[in-house]
C-alpha cells in the first residue's frame, strides 16, 4: 500500500524470486531425505549452497532493523518479504531469519556487551551457527510467564542455571552452538523484575537435551525443539545479558517484532496455501466437475481471499504502526496479527488439506506440516486466550474498566 | 493510516462531534415519534434544524466527489466521514448523504442532460427533496440482475414504463418527488446494454406505491422501502438518462463508491455497537460480577476489535485504490467490503443485544434497528452469495480457470 | 423413535393436519390483518372458530399431563406435538397450549388452592380467558434470579406489592384477565426462600400497562410483551400462591416441561424453515439454475437436516428423561435443548432469509418473525450464556471442581 | 437409551474396564517404543497378552452380527462398545475388532466362498492374521468412486490386476497377510456393475509396497498405510469374491456399519478428549485461577457436552434403524454421522490440544495422534463433502428435486 524505496523493491523480488523457483522445488526432496531416518538432523547441501549464495548476494539479515549489523529495512519493508519467505516453509534460514535466531540477534544487538556480541552475535550473523531459545516449561502454564519455575541464581561471580525447560526451539540443529536461557534470580523483585537471560554454549557442563519433541508428528527438521535440563550449570556473571533481572524487559523488546515476522509469514503461507487449494480444485475431476466447481468450494476460496486480504492489512498497518510510533504503541495491535495470522494459516490449511484428500495428510506434500506450523503458532508466544484477553483489556480499559 | 487535508480532518472532526452531540441525543424522541402511528411517516422538526445547520456550515455532500457539485473529497476522505455518520442511523440525511440519494445525484452529475440536473440534481443537492431508486422485482430473483422484466419501452416519442418493482428505498420520505426507473428496451441487444434508466416523477400517472415493506418489523422511517407499480407510466424521450440502453452501465458506475459509503457506515455501526455491549456489560451485574466479566464476554470483545479493525482497513485500502486506480481496480475489493462489513455489523449488533438481554429486542434502544440494518446489508445490492461468487471468480481467473 | 399410544398417535396427526391444512393458510390474512394498525390487538374470527373446533373435537390442553385437567400425554408424546404446532406461530393458541397460560396453568394445578384453582384455572383450561407472567425486570439482569427487586410484602392480612416488570408475556391479549407477579417477600431468608407468586387480576388498582415492547419491530400480536408498573397492589393473602416465600420453588417446577416445549415448537419452526428455503431455492432461478444448486446451498441444506435431526434426538431423549427419572435428573439436558433449539431457530430462519433476499424480511412471509421467536429464544427463560454455564457446571462437577 | 440384554450389557461394562483399566495405561509406552525407529513396526507384547486374555474370555469380534462366526451382537449394542474402544486408538484391535478387518470379515462372511472363508476368514477371526484394503488410488479423487483405474481384468482361468492404490490400511502390520483389491472388469457393464473385489496374498508376485503413508507425521503404527502398486499380479478366478463386477455391490453393504462403528469411537474418543481437556483446564493455573475458569473455556466445555451428546443419539437412532430396517432405510443418517462424529472428534481434539499448550502437539500424550484421526475421518470413507452432498440430495428429493 505504501511506497518502498527501490531497495527494498528489488530485494522483495529477489527474495520472491528465489522462494518460488530455487526453495519451493527443493521441498520435495528435502522431505524425502529427513524421512530417512538415517538422514534426518543433517544439512542438506542444496539449501547450503543456496544459503551461501544469498549471503554473497546480500540477501542476508533481511530482519535486522539496524543497518550496522543487518540489512536495515524497516518492519513495513521486511514484513513484505517475511510473507514471501512464508510459502516455504524451508525459506527463511536460507535468508539467514529463521526463528529463534533472528530474536537472538535482536537481542544481542541492543542488550549484548561487546563480548557477548564478539562470542555469539559475529557467527549468527554470518550464519555460521545457530542458536535456541529457553523460556517455555514443562511444569507450568507458561501463557502466564510469571510462573516461570527455572533459576539462575547469582553466587559469588557466578550465575548458577537449574530447572528444565521445553520447546527450546532451534536446539536440535547440527550446527546451534549457543542457547538463551531465562531463570529467577531475585524472587523477592517487583514481578518483571525478577528474572535474568543468560548465554549457554549448548554444550557447557549440565546442559542435556531430553528429548527431542515432535509437532503433530513432525520433528521440526532440520531446528527441532527440546526439552532441555539445566543442572547446576555454572557461568561466568558475564553470561547474563544486560544485567541481572531485566529478563522480561527483553523478552518484551524481543517479541514485538518477531509477532510481525511469525504473522507475516502465516500470511504467506496462507497464499501458498490457497494456491495449491486452487490447483487442485481446478486439476481434480469428481462426478464430471473440477473439484473447485462443486459444492461451497467457490466459497471457502472467496472466504480465504478475504480473510487473507483483512489479515495482511492489518499486519502491514501494525508494522508501520511500529515504524512510527514504536512497539509500545502497537500493543493491541500486535496482540491481534498473533491471533488473526494463526488461525488464518491453520484454517486454509485445513481447507487445502480437505481438497487434496489423502494426498493433504502425507508428507509427500508441505500440506500437513503447514498446517501443523500454523496449529502450533496459536500456542508458541502466548496462546490465541491470553492475546484475546490482552486486546479485550485494552478495549475495556478505554471505558475504565479494568 | 494515510494523511489527510486539512479541510478533511476539520470536515471529520465536526461530523464525529455532530453525530455523537447532537444526533444520537435525538434516537430515543425520534423512535417515540415514529412508534406513535399518528406521527409516523412525518420529518422530527429537530432533525430538520440540524439538517439547515449543516448546509449552512458547508457539512453537506460530502460525498460528492466533484467539487462543482459538493464537497469534493476522495473516496478515501469520505469514507472516514461515513464511518462517523454510521454511528447513528439517523445521521446520513443530515448531512445530505443519504442513501439511495447519494447514487442518484452521482449519476445525475455523471450522466444527467443539463435539463435534467436542473430539474432533479440541483433541488437534491440542496436537499429539498428527496428520490428514490427502484431496480429490484419481486417477481424474479435480483441477484441476477439480467432477470429483469420490467419494460421501459419506446414508443415514438415517448418511453413507456411497465413492471412491479420493490425495495424502492426513499418512496416514503414525505419530501420524495422522484424516482429512477431501471427497464428493458432492447431485448435483443447484447445483456448488458438492453436497459435503460428513466427519470420519474413520484407522482406521475401511473405509478403507484402497492405498500411500503417492513424490515424486521421497522418501516425504515422516514424514508420507507416500496412496493412500486408502474403501469403505462408514459415520459417525454428527455427523461432517459444518458440515452435508451445504458441502464447497466450506469448502475455499475453507481455502484462502486456506494458500496464503499455503505461499508463504512456499517463499520461505524459496528463500533457502535461494540461500545453499546462494552457499557451495558460494564454497568449490569450478576452473579456478583460486571456480565463483561463473565464466560467468554471478554472474547467476544476481542473478536469483534479484531474484525472491526481489519474491515476498516479493507474498506480504507479499497476506497484509496479506487481513488488511486479507478473503480475498475477495485472490483474484488468492492465486493469483499461489501460481504465483511454487512457481516460484521450483523454479528455484533448480535452479540450487542444479547448482552442487553430483554432491552435489546425491543425499540426503545436503536439495537434492533441496527441488526436489521446489518441484515438486510447482507441482501441489498446484491446478496453475499453473488459477491462471493465474483471474488472467487477472480481468483480463479488468475489461474485460467473460467 | 419410542413407540406411540393409539391416542397420542391419532391426536398427533390430527394436530398436524390442523396446522398444515387449516392454519398456515391464515398466517398471511392474519398478518394483514395485525398490520393495519385499526385492527391490532383483535382477535381473528377464524381462529376463534378453529379454536372452538378443537376444543370440542378433544384437541385441546394438549400439554397438560395431568389427565384430570387436560390430555394426559407424556412428555415425550407431547413434545412431537408441539413440533407439529411449532410449524406456525399462529398454532399454539388455537389447541390451548400457548405460553405463558399453559405454565400458569401447570403452576395452578400443582401448587393452586381450590379456590385460585376455581377462580383462575378452569376458565383457562376452557381458553375463555388469557394470562401473563411477570417475573423479568426492566432494572436488573434477570439471567441471575436472585437480582429480583419487585416486592410482595406481606402486611396484615393482605400481600402488597411493588415495582416494574417487563417481558410480561400475554399481558396485550384482549382475553388476558390475570397475570402471575414474582416479588421478594423475606429478604432475609435463604437466596431461594425468599419469594412469593401472587395472582393478580389484570385490572387491579395499581397495576398498569406503561407500554407494549416490540420484539424485532413486531408486536407478537395478539398476545404482545409488556411493561408493567405495580404501584401499591392490595390483595388478600389467599392470592398467594402456596404460601409466601416458595416462588422460586414454583419458577422451577414451572420452566422444565416448558423448556421442552419451547425447544420442540424450535425444532417444528426449524423444519418449517428449512422448508421454504428449499421451496424458494428450486423455483427461483438466477445465472440459469435454481438458486439451490448454487454456491454452497445444498452444504447448507445438509448442515440444517444434520442440526435439526440432533436436536431432535436430544429433545425427545430429555423429554423421556423427564418422563421416567423426573426433572432433576434432566437438569443439563433441559439447559442443552434451551441453547441448542434457539441456536437452531436462529440460524435456520437466518439462511432461510437469504435464500429469499427482499422477500425474507418484510412481514408478508413469515420468516422474519420466526426468526425473530428464535433470536428472542436465545434471551428468554435464561440466555444461552446462563445455560452454558449451568452445562459446564455440571460437566466440572463430576470431576469435583466448583 | 434403549434396555440392552444382560449379555450386551455385561460384554460394555468388560470393555469399559479393560480400556480404561488396562489399556490406556499403555498408551505411553506404546508411544515410547514406536518412536523408537528400532522398534517400530513390531508388535507390543503386553497389547499381545491382553488381545489372548480378551479371546479366551470371550471379548472377540464383537462387531461381528452373525452369532455363528462372532457376537452377535445388534448394531445399536455394538456401537456402544464401540464407544467405549474409541477412547483409546490402542483398543480395538484388543478386542479384534480393527478396521480394515472388521470390514473384510464381514465381506467374507457375505459373500465368501466356503473356500475363501477357510482360507482368510477364519485366521481372521482369531486375530492370528491381519489384513488390508485397497480401493482409493492417487491418480484419480476417490471421493467417486467411478474414477476408478485399477483393472481386474479375466484371462482365462486367471483375473490380473494391475493399477496402484494407496491409503491401503493396515497393509505395515507385521501379521498382515491379506488384502482385498477393487479393480475394473467390465468397462461396458453399467456403471455400477464394472468392478471386482479379489482376495490377494501380501506376498503375492506383483504386489509391491511403495511406501508407507504419514498421517500428520504418524505412522499409525503398527498397522500402517501403504501405497502399494499391482504389477500384472495373477490369480485364479476363484479369488474374486461374489464373482466378477459385484464390487460396488460389496463395497455398499460394506460401509453401513462400518460407518456406525467409526462414528462411535469418533465420539468415545471425544469423550476421552473432553475428559483429558477438563482434567487439564483444572490442574493447570494461570493468572491466579485454574486454565478452565478463564475465559471462554466453560463455554467451550458446555459446548462441547452438547455436541458430543447429540452426535451420540444420532449415531445410535442410525444403529437402530439399521437393526429395525436395514442399511438401506438409514442412507441419511450413515451419511450424517459420518459427518458429525469426524467433526466432532476435530473440534473437541482441537481445543484439547489449546488447553494442553505446546504439551498438546507432542506425541508424549495422544492428543495430536486423537486430532489426526479425527482430521483424517473427514476424508476416509468419503469425504465430508461427498455427504453433505448425498444428504442434500436425499432432502431435495422429498421436493422432487433432483
Amino acid at each position: 500500500m505504501f511506497e518502498l524505496s527501490l531497495h527494498a523493491r528489488q530485494t522483495l523480488k529477489q527474495v520472491t524470486e528465489r522462494v518460488q523457483q530455487q526453495i519451493i522445488p527443493l521441498e520435495q526432496p528435502f522431505a524425502q531425505a529427513m524421512a530417512n531416518p538415517d538422514r534426518g538432523w543433517q544439512l542438506m547441501p542444496e539449501l547450503e549452497t543456496l544459503k551461501l549464495d544469498c549471503r554473497e548476494k546480500g540477501l542476508w539479515n533481511l530482519f535486522m532493523p539496524v543497518k550496522e549489523y543487518g540489512a536495515g529495512f524497516s518492519n513495513y519493508e521486511y514484513a513484505l518479504m517475511a510473507e514471501a519467505m512464508g510459502h516455504s516453509l524451508l525459506a527463511p534460514e536460507v535468508f539467514n531469519c529463521n526463528a529463534p535466531d533472528t530474536g537472538n540477534m535482536e537481542v544481542l544487538v541492543h542488550y549484548g556487551s561487546q563480548l557477548q556480541q564478539e562470542q555469539w552475535l559475529k557467527p549468527l550473523l554470518r550464519g555460521d551457527i545457530r542458536s535456541a531459545f529457553c523460556m517455555t516449561e514443562p511444569e507450568v502454564a507458561s501463557s502466564d510467564a510469571t510462573n516461570m519455575q527455572a533459576t539462575a541464581q547469582i553466587q559469588g561471580n557466578e550465575v548458577v542455571l537449574n530447572g528444565r525447560k521445553w520447546w527450546s526451539t532451534g536446539i536440535g540443529h547440527p550446527n546451534c552452538r549457543m542457547l538463551i536461557f531465562m531463570g529467577l534470580t531475585f524472587p523477592e523483585a517487583p514481578k518483571h523484575q525478577q528474572h535474568s537471560m543468560v548465554l549457554v554454549p549448548r554444550d557447557h557442563p549440565g546442559v542435556k537435551i531430553e528429548r527431542l519433541l515432535s509437532v503433530f508428528g513432525s520433528r521440526h527438521l532440520p531446528q527441532g525443539h527440546g526439552e532441555v535440563s539445566f543442572d547446576n550449570v555454572r557461568l561466568p556473571l558475564g553470561a547474563i545479558i544486560a544485567g541481572p533481572g531485566r529478563g522480561f524487559e527483553i523478552a518484551q523488546g524481543r517479541l514485538g517484532p518477531g509477532r510481525i515476522h511469525h504473522a507475516m509469514r502465516a500470511i504467506g503461507a496462507a497464499e501458498r496455501l490457497l494456491k495449491m487449494m486452487i490447483e487442485r480444485g481446478i486439476h481434480r475431476r469428481a462426478f464430471g466437475k473440477p473439484l473447485i466447481d462443486l459444492g461451497g468450494n467457490r466459497e471457502r476460496i472467496a472466504n480465504h481471499r478475504m480473510a487473507i486480504d483483512q489479515a495482511r492489512l492489518l499486519c502491514l498497518h501494525t508494522a508501520r504502526l511500529i515504524d512510527n510510533q514504536g512497539i509500545k504503541a502497537a500493543i493491541c495491535e500486535v496482540a491481534q496479527i498473533k491471533v488473526v495470522a494463526a488461525n488464518l494459516m491453520q484454517q486454509v490449511a485445513d481447507d487445502a488439506i480437505q481438497m487434496h484428500g489423502g494426498a493433504g495428510v502425507d508428507d509427500s506434500l508441505p500440506l500437513a506440516e503447514f498446517w501443523a506450523g500454523g496449529r502450533v503458532l496459536r500456542i508458541a508466544d502466548g496462546p490465541d486466550e491470553v492475546h484475546r484477553a490482552t486486546i479485550a483489556k485494552l478495549e475495556l480499559k478505554k471505558y475504565g474498566h479494568l
